[in-house]
């Protein structure tokens, strides 16, 4: 039977899934890092500072995958590689980059829980 | 020099923390589910389906650390341990619900993407 109704907080749902890799740290920056416009593969690395190679290398072949990345090899010499965000995927970037905007914003707040917390009697 | 402008795409920044601890998977599901209202630890693990003891415990205390949820030990016999979301909790809560429900939405195009990658000629 297929699912009728996906539901994030059930384990087998395929949206969970979904969930995993767009909510993973490098899913996040590299999403919305792409709402910029198309970056080469070097270029979006530098974009998101900290990741490796590997890790950005598996991250976008899981979003290429799941149909929020498109990757084309553009016919130069020597040949680039361009990702750019699907129309999902700009959908779904657009709701991180409010996040992101909202996480950014809420800094001083957390900082300040996180030193209060830190603060109190073991 | 404190920052002056958070920048969720620099390693060191802040915001890059809790962008990891608001969308880790446990932390968005937990985050969720306590928009619905205050739930007990053993309630929440069993709303949040397929989270260990360990991990959820975890999780939890990130969050509270990070002044997005409220932990309250309940003087009853036996002591009962509530947690609820606080004010930036619940900000980041609906932002996050929005993106659940997104992802919930768009699941069929996700699906069929992943058809269609698996389908190619390797």
């Amino acid at each position: 039977m297929p699912e009728l109704v996906a539901d994030v907080f059930a384990r087998g749902c395929a949206s969970r899934r979904t969930l995993e890799s767009v909510t993973g740290k490098w899913g996040v920056l590299a999403l919305v890092a792409l709402r910029e416009g198309a970056y080469r593969f070097n270029a979006l690395r530098r974009r998101v500072d900290g990741v490796s190679e590997k890790m950005l290398a598996q991250t976008l072949q899981t979003l290429e995958r799941d149909g929020l990345v498109h990757r084309e090899v553009l016919a130069t010499i020597p040949a680039r590689v361009e990702y750019t965000l699907t129309l999902l995927g700009a959908e779904i970037a657009e709701q991180l980059f409010t996040l992101v905007q909202l996480l950014e914003a809420r800094v001083p707040q957390v900082t300040e829980a996180q030193a209060a917390y830190d603060a109190r009697p073991k």
